[in-house]
């Protein structure tokens, strides 16, 4: 069969008026992904029903030609505004009916809130209702209840709640065994990995144009960017191409690839019960906040300084006032001196210092915009300094530096598991 | 002039394979609300031409109908899978040509890198390149130039580039303006003012409901959701209506109400001289990071404390270990006692300390998830205490709170300029 044609359309006019951000479709493509799928639209329309029937009349229209398959979210709720059941009954000609045991469901939650069956306001018991003759996609989170519609040939609407707890249990346990039933396909693996301060078209000159030949046969590829890095990924049927493609990236970039640097040092810090601290100046925050993103990070991540001025970062950190006026707040020599006065208040097995120019005014021809200097002290007790140019505006530069800050901790981390 | 049929177009395989998500649209649909739109459609789509091209087809044949007004992100940028110029010149059948300011800034970029023009990849030259005859929209912190093309009678094609920092530079700076000039609103006059600790659902019941016969004719309302506040816009062509809304809001949450607080004490704290410093416990660093967050800051931010561990509570800000036994680093005198050791290390005219339970573990009956402490040590030396209970999960109960002691931060500062 004929891949399906895949259309994620997410519903509610709390996104389209952007108060609310749509993680579902991305979510779901990404499952797709993983199924071997590949979707070739997203859509978010407002509760609006003639919106929403025409965008399914064009789909279904559509289904004519090849098969499709549109995905829906929203609208299944129990407010005035949701209005998925009302256009698909549209759409088909169809009637709905109360599915029993979603009626059951429904009941036994009122009864443990001490209510009946008859307080269920009717708009409630809405939820309950799908299409004669469709698939049900029976909910164990909430209420409202999911499901498959025909509206072509190899083609189908599935309906599902938007409340993401909800649409990603009935996704996950509901509709991936019906929509591997209904278009069989073979399995697609997928690799990752990071390349740091390289731009994406030096990567793909440099390494995907260079082995497209060799490599790059049953594999496809795409590049995200990012502040600091890029992430390269693979994906195939053939696991052994992957795996050669992998090989050959490690041995051109062996100094600055990684895999997702984030979690891996959330990890290793956690599970290796090495303490770290910061002193961050241009950065104000951002290293730190990073450093204390994950829940569990109280284990490892204990503080440090925000040194944003130089009066702080000598009573705070100790840095020689000679050093300030010699070489600058922003030169080795100051990351240096942070770095050891972080250790010397904390004790903590690495300290990173950050240290540098976020613009837009500070600027010098020796020092433009963009420079910082980053210094990091690890367990043996010595002080590597760093030193970048970072490009973009101030929040990019500030994004930049304290990711860069995290992979050099990767490295050093890394380094000491070999 | 009819409003336009606004549709929001974001290209990138890494969208529509759920690996990135789609923040662009949402902000331009807010910022679009602002002007007075609303958006009847996002839609996202692969780096994939035929499939954007007919997509930009079906929008051209609308506008034989309606005005259109299409905003298309992505696709600009230096890699083999940016189709976006491409699929223009194919859909209006225009040649292109290099803006000359772009490849001068280009060239500039490079120069900066020690290299010439002649090093420049013709791909990343590409990116300099517009269809004849548009409007050219200029990017400030990227290279990729965007514009704005005809496609039928009062119908137009935004292209902007995906990164977000140039979108949104763009979007305020060059578009804002040129959309405002294609289709002129009358005297639409905009009020907002944020609301704190509200959900939007109480406000619409008890403001908007209970006034909307009174003093909503004539007037748009929207109400946008952030962490810890929320904004109230209302739009209108007759100002005294917009003016007396404000006035009954301001009547009825006057211990909750505010102006942009983030500029607001940008400003004031520039324009006053008062100098500012945080310790710093569950948000690690969110608050200090978004008090550097704009430029200039560094003429009142001095820095702080990140005091993560209690350990680092007791060394760096003195908080006595038999505060942090007997009432626990989440508690009222804890976070009394970091402000005055921030005051006592940086001598800061304003002194923020926060402390709290960003979970998802660590809560019990007595102090639950999203329980946190502001203390605040104003000019006058008095240090005030705030107790908060924050919903969300760990990343929105750190926004509330950081955000929260901004609002302590502007009531202050409001005050003391009466």
């Amino acid at each position: 069969m004929e891949a399906p044609y895949i259309v994620i359309i997410a519903t509610g006019s709390e996104i389209t008026a952007g108060r609310s951000l749509d993680t579902n479709s991305g979510w779901m493509a990404n499952q797709l992904f993983e199924l071997g799928w590949k979707v070739k639209k997203f859509i978010a329309l407002p509760d609006d029903p003639d919106l929403i029937l025409s965008e399914l009349q064009m789909l279904q229209k559509l289904s004519e030609t090849r098969p499709v398959l549109a995905i829906m979210t929203g609208g299944l709720g129990p407010t005035e505004d949701d209005y998925t059941l009302e256009t698909v009954l549209k759409l088909t000609g169809k009637k709905s009916y109360s599915v029993e045991k979603a009626k059951i469901r429904l009941t036994r939650v009122y009864e443990s809130r001490g209510k009946q069956y008859s307080d269920i306001l009717p708009t409630v018991l809405r939820q309950t209702f799908v299409p004669e003759d469709c698939k049900i996609l029976d909910n164990n989170v909430g209420i409202a209840v999911g499901f498959v519609e025909l509206i072509g040939v190899d083609s189908y609407l599935v309906c599902m709640p938007g409340v993401p707890s909800e649409m990603k249990e009935m996704f996950t346990r509901r509709l991936t065994p019906e929509l591997k039933r209904l278009y069989p396909r073979e399995n697609l693996v997928q690799k990752t990995k990071w390349l740091w301060n390289i731009g994406e078209s030096l990567y793909q000159k440099d390494f995907v144009e260079k082995f497209r030949e060799d490599l790059f046969s049953e594999v496809d590829w795409g590049v995200t960017a990012n502040r600091g890095y890029i992430k390269c990924i693979f994906q195939s049927n053939n696991v052994s191409k992957l795996e050669k493609i992998i090989e050959r990236l490690e041995e051109q970039y062996p100094k600055i690839i990684s895999d997702d640097v984030f979690s891996y040092v959330h990890e290793e810090l956690m599970s290796r019960n090495y303490s770290i601290a910061v002193g961050e100046s241009c950065t104000g925050g951002l290293l730190g906040k990073k450093l204390s993103d994950s829940p569990g990070s109280s284990s490892y991540f204990l503080g440090g300084f925000l040194t944003y001025s130089n009066v702080l970062k000598e009573s705070l950190l100790g840095v020689p006032a000679n050093v300030l006026s010699e070489f600058g707040a922003v030169s080795e020599e100051a990351a240096k001196a942070m770095a050891k006065g972080i250790f010397e208040k904390t004790k903590a097995d690495y300290c990173i210092s950050i240290t540098g120019i976020a613009g837009p005014d500070g600027g010098t021809d020796i020092k433009p915009v963009g420079t910082v200097w980053i210094g990091l002290k690890t367990p043996d007790g010595t002080i590597q300094t760093h030193l970048y140019l970072f490009p973009g505006n101030r929040e990019g530069i500030r994004e930049n530096a304290s990711n860069t800050a995290l992979f050099l901790l990767y490295q050093s981390l890394k380094q000491r598991n070999v």
